[in-house]
């Protein structure tokens, strides 16, 4: 594998000096783009587009020809695991995610296996290999999965959900019920992210999309138990270095303390917490990744270098931030936009890494 | 006006001593109870049923003739105001909430006015009076009204919205407008709360369904301030007895401190803060209103009146909590599992009131 030429990216996750704050963007390569929306028409669907890993490599590359990113994220859905479970997901324009066989009740949940990633999800591990090729030591790769309570809640769902009825009726009367089906989920993306680390993601980030629907005991029991046992079968370790690992609870800003003593190496922070208190809920035990509302996009570039200098401050100096959205980036924004943001962060961020300010 | 028969609810709200938790449910009036949905057919459409004070008052009562409910709550739609000011409201079924005319540039929020309660919005000020002969000094009766920061989201976007670009866009990037419209929308919501009293209601509720979306800071500038600017203009006395106040901000537990500084009675609290950490948030400056999940209500009678301890145990002894939901009453509810919760907040609660642990 050729040496990293920037590892900005890596160094901020494992809190280690850096010259500017590295910066990516949560769905970077995605229709905001003219030049994805051209590879997703050639592709056709959306999971065609996910299952060609040649087609995935170009998309998960565009975003790095037009911007001075840090970061490239492997380019795939976060419901590529239940579809291996014989789900079958498909994509209704308009509508989202959909299953054609949700998992309903006791007999679902015991009949699901844990996929094999070489053998069932090949083209996962075949799109994390080419982009590694095809990067060739630009940037770091990131990989990633859905939590367990995540993709439990699309399982049992069999669609996204405004209210989570079915799965909560499920988790408030079958708690060991839903216990069996996390915990399977839970094997399975553990061996899902290691074979992510085999085939060459360099780090790794676990989307929990729907943590935040839950009470605060009930995230620590279905959500937070599960990441943390994936951490621990995670190999951290991949062609002598350290693999840090993300955790992304969206809306849990109030649960950043319990999160940061699973051993995760970096949170993601949506905006309703600012860094600043996020980082006093952490107390520098791990780095925090965002979190500008992807909705300043809309904005002028000026004032999106505005809102890029009050994300900044309020993480402020010393090392540990990974500059990001808190959201993925909407569809309808314009990309001379994310150029503005990602060139602020570069250039406003020096100051906060000054040798004399240095921790 | 006949005197209270029960007062605990606004007993509670004013934090002074209870027998037993107060306890009412947000959409307590809803699709859940077949007679509703009887209603519902006989009037027409959602809007035809608000507009109607006689079946609004059928319906707001029908709850209270099941359940033993501490508190009734005025059937409306929180869009009102924005329809008396002529955007259009209309319901497309399965779709929620539109506007024909939303707001979208200078010329439209400059052209708005103030609607006088009596005179354009008539059929609530009609529906409130019908109520409170009707219910005759059982329960009392709640009015209530959306934020400005979440009616103008509706006025902006024209319809609810998954990630509120069109108003975020414009707050970014023309706080001004979105000031004047937030402004307008105030002394509008102030007008309707203070008809609603001049009416017979004797508790207010301002439900902020969406201030969770914003960034901490923007949340105090344009959700919080206005809200505060609606509690300095009300008649905050009626009928010689003080008219409690609720701040609801879905998703706003980590600013329930800055909340109860604005001179509201209580606040609603939803579940993914624990009561516990909501009363020390708060430091007993005002009473807390929740916070069961409603999908507990999937659930059995005997894991819903476990859950319902969980709740009274968290708030804890001493005055100043009224029993709710963390939201509205999910359609496919069964009606009985709505009295085991009313039943088991009766029964339980008891042990917090008790003499000795009185504050």
């Amino acid at each position: 594998m050729p040496n990293l030429k920037n590892d900005r990216f890596l160094r901020a996750l494992l809190r280690q000096p850096v010259d500017v704050t590295p910066v990516w963007m949560m769905r970077q390569a995605g229709r905001y783009l003219p030049e994805y929306r051209a590879s997703r028409a050639q592709a056709g669907s959306f999971l065609d587009l996910c299952q060609n890993p040649d087609l995935a490599c170009e998309v998960t590359l565009q975003p790095l020809e037009r911007f001075p990113l840090d970061a490239a994220i492997l380019f795939s859905d976060i419901l590529t695991i239940p579809d291996a479970m014989g789900l079958g997901l498909y994509f209704s324009e308009g509508e989202g995610p959909r299953f054609r066989n949700p998992v309903r009740d006791e007999r679902g949940i015991k009949a699901l296996g844990v996929p094999d990633p070489e053998q069932d999800l090949g083209y996962v591990m075949d799109a994390v290999r080419t982009i590694r090729r095809e990067l060739d030591g630009r940037v770091p790769l990131i990989g990633f999965s859905g939590s367990p309570w995540t993709l439990a809640t699309y399982m049992v769902e069999g669609a996204g959900s405004k209210n989570f009825s079915q799965i909560k009726g499920m988790m408030f009367d079958r708690p060991d019920l839903i216990e069996q089906l996390l915990g399977t989920v839970a094997d399975a993306v553990t061996a899902y992210l290691n074979g992510q680390i085999a085939a060459g993601a360099q780090a790794l980030m676990i989307f929990d999309t729907w943590g935040g629907v839950l009470s605060p005991g009930n995230y620590r029991k279905y959500s937070l138990a599960y990441m943390d046992r994936i951490l621990k079968g995670l190999h951290r370790e991949s062609e002598g270095q350290r693999v840090p690992v993300i955790l992304f609870t969206k809306g849990g800003g109030d649960w950043l303390g319990d999160m940061a003593r699973t051993g995760c190496d970096g949170l993601g922070v949506d905006w309703t917490t600012d860094l600043s208190d996020a980082r006093r809920r952490v107390q520098d035990r791990v780095a925090l990744q965002g979190n500008l509302d992807p909705c300043v996009l809309y904005a002028s570039p000026k004032r999106i270098r505005e809102e890029v200098q009050r994300v900044l401050a309020s993480y402020g100096h010393g090392p540990g931030h990974v500059f990001n959205l808190g959201h993925g980036i909407h569809p309808g924004v314009n990309p001379d936009h994310a150029l503005a943001l990602v060139e602020a962060v570069h250039e406003l961020s020096p100051q906060y890494h000054s040798a004399t300010n240095l921790e």
